[in-house]
């Protein structure tokens, strides 16, 4: 495609189209803290067309003419080869493509958002700390492999899994994975696969030392899941260092109305 | 009332109009850490038109195009089924609806906030912590039911109680009643009103594990009295890591000005 | 003074202009967390003429119409009664008054902000558990009455005192009195003054539970000192809960060069 | 040179021109709490100019028109006495630009920041604690002399250091060195070229209860790594809060990748 045939992929008026909302949902992120010093990042998806901030950029500067755009379709099954319809003159390809890919494909996600929040990161290493049930001889296989909560109200605000409707409620126990990190981001993608596999019901995989990855059908509900998650890791931390258990065994209020 | 006229209603010039403030006031409170994944919310009553924000909307993004109002008059009594003078194209009614309608009706309140803010969860979590006098079995009915601090100065950002004129001074002891959360948040109504019944001077109500009701006769005492109480539960969780007292028996200085 | 008069005293193009630079620095210590819930507060003084934010405002919506001016040759020394040369229509005077005024007369500042930091409360409480030398019986009275910090860069930020030329040193100890609160912000002025008399190179004065008095020569002198201290009261409180002193004996680096 | 002509150096309609990038870089500085209180502060070289921020200025409030700008060729080696081509009236110059200079002359640097971010003296502080190895007498001696931390994915976020290519990795341990505060900024200067001649790899430098100095090839490299840097920091505090250790051995995942 032709550079001025594909900049077109990217100008817009319309400031919900992709390639305007991911610079200024970025500057949002990093104001929250979650891609700091160019970590993190996020991709959506609009049918075929995926949207994707570049790697090394500074998040609150971003601009549309930063963006990547790729076709799914195009794209092989191993995506070890990627080609590009429209790319940045002066970037290189977000690391955290192939994992974005795996929740347009694995779950038909509309966005993805991978963030380095402090609060992510602490959780992966409190649950480090507790030894799980059957754990082996290393000390990542005998790390804890799933955060836990329940019986906090923003839980509420995650959706009960892939092709099921309505959202968690206040009772139910939110699951999020944890995979372990590798040096090279790309070779994350295998493992949050397998997690996704074995979570069929999760909107999200944290990454131990590293951070977290939440997607949702729309951008609306990866951005409002990832606040949620977020509000619910900071919370976790808090409660930690209170004394305060991560999951409770909360009696069921008003039992003549159930 | 057809469509274009029920936009009148939501259409002004003037910024302090119901429909513009909702989403001034919902932006502040993103920014705050009060309305995180579109939880929360926010009511105005204007005599007896009573403005709301919708459910599921990004609370930073809300336009006056996206408020309900309805007419407190026109309603039922028991308020189940509500009637909209006019509603949004997009989105659903506020679960909070009935919660912020008995603040309105029950203490004649101009604004009720409702947010999720992780100070006052993390205080409802550390009364859960402390067994009350007569405690039951079961592990809710035994919980603090009510948060007190005293011998703060921003106590004082609190008025007397419905229908007493002046603020609370320096030495009385602020006390939110707090009630068990529900599965359904329109369950919390006959809760909240207890509590309000039995905490006539109150101006909030802690729901537990959820976050915390907050209503003043107009906007401005409901944004302040929300700020001031948002302020006490950070600084009381912050007091309880270095192991200070909420409650403390201050002897009064300068007792010859007494 | 004709009302229309009187309104030319806070009509101005200039953006530095005490009757807009009040509201411009409210709004910035609204977003620092100083002033929440209308507490805190902050006045000028240019020459005779003195601005003052009014009571009961929301700090970051202020506007210059709010202001009031008084003159400072016009009151009497006991300032019991104040007249205004310029009050705006729907306000009451502020409690702080006299305590600006005491930062104006006795220092000759030309600013004086009051904020209710909460890492100002939290260090006056944090002062309140520690018992000092000759303390008395009264819980009050054996509290610890001044704050002190050393060997900390930000401590630099400081002046050395009324009258003296050049700042504090990294070596210097940073003392800072604490008050007791009173039930009525006007009677903390007798013990503010008393404060200044013992302490009288400080430019600061801390309020027990409440918050803290800064003043300075200028605008820029009392913001920045202001703002050096809040951080320094930050840092102790997060120095308390890692364990760590707040005053130190270091060893005088490169002892050659001194 | 002439006033006016000097003025040109810091004119220009280009927000990324050096005169421009100061000032908007200090007050997003100033957001994040790394220039309280005039603390502080940003250089950037040019080709043989440099531009530097005065000193004792109110970091967010900066315009082009307070830069300094000297010819860095046209200083002595020794840099005792500084010759300006352009000074801003208002101002004195930075205590902090020998130790800019140093980051240009020795590292080639593009951009040096100097930060007074609590996370950098708490882990200072923290470092103090620790004895180290072959301890001497003094107390100064005995403290850890370099913060080290592995295992976390932000630490990719550095470059391997001067004059070589690519960035740390996962696994690497990133070492930044502590050297002790002198009680003037200028003398820190013999330390911190002594901690860059032990430490050739390092972009920074922490200042024992002061604060840090990030260099880095562009303003790009230098602001992104100072953010990484202080991400690490706030999460080694934390680390500590809940007794995590900042330095691990873990074993590298999926070996049969590497």
């Amino acid at each position: 495609m032709a550079a001025n045939e594909a900049d077109k992929l990217i100008t817009s008026d319309d400031q919900d189209h992709p390639a305007n909302l991911i610079p200024s949902l970025c500057a949002k992120f990093w104001t929250l803290g979650w891609v700091t010093g160019t970590g993190g990042g996020c991709s959506i998806r609009d049918d075929d067309l995926v949207y994707i901030a570049p790697s090394g950029v500074q998040k609150e500067l971003m601009k549309n003419t930063d963006i990547y755009v790729l076709s799914l379709a195009a794209q092989e099954p191993t995506f070890t080869e990627r080609t590009y319809l429209r790319s940045p003159p002066c970037y290189k390809p977000s690391q955290c493509t192939p994992l974005f890919l795996a929740a347009f494909t694995r779950r038909n996600a509309g966005c993805c958002i991978h963030t380095h929040s402090q609060w992510a990161v602490l959780v992966t290493l409190l649950l480090e700390q507790e030894p799980q049930g059957g754990g082996g001889s290393s000390s990542s296989s005998s790390s804890r492999k799933v955060f836990e909560m329940n019986n906090i109200e923003q839980i509420k605000g995650f959706g009960r899994g892939f092709g099921k409707t309505g959202n968690l409620g206040y009772h139910d126990t939110l699951r999020i994975p944890v995979i372990e990190n590798t040096p090279h981001e790309e070779d994350l993608t295998e493992y949050l696969e397998a997690a996704m596999d074995e979570y069929p019901d999760t909107y999200a995989v944290l990454v131990r030392r590293h951070g977290v990855y939440v997607w949702g059908d729309t951008v609306h509900k990866a951005k409002t899941q990832c606040e949620s998650l977020d509000y619910l890791f900071q919370l976790a931390v808090e409660m930690k260092k209170l004394g305060l258990p991560w999951v409770s065994d909360i009696p069921r209020v008003a039992p003549d109305r159930a």
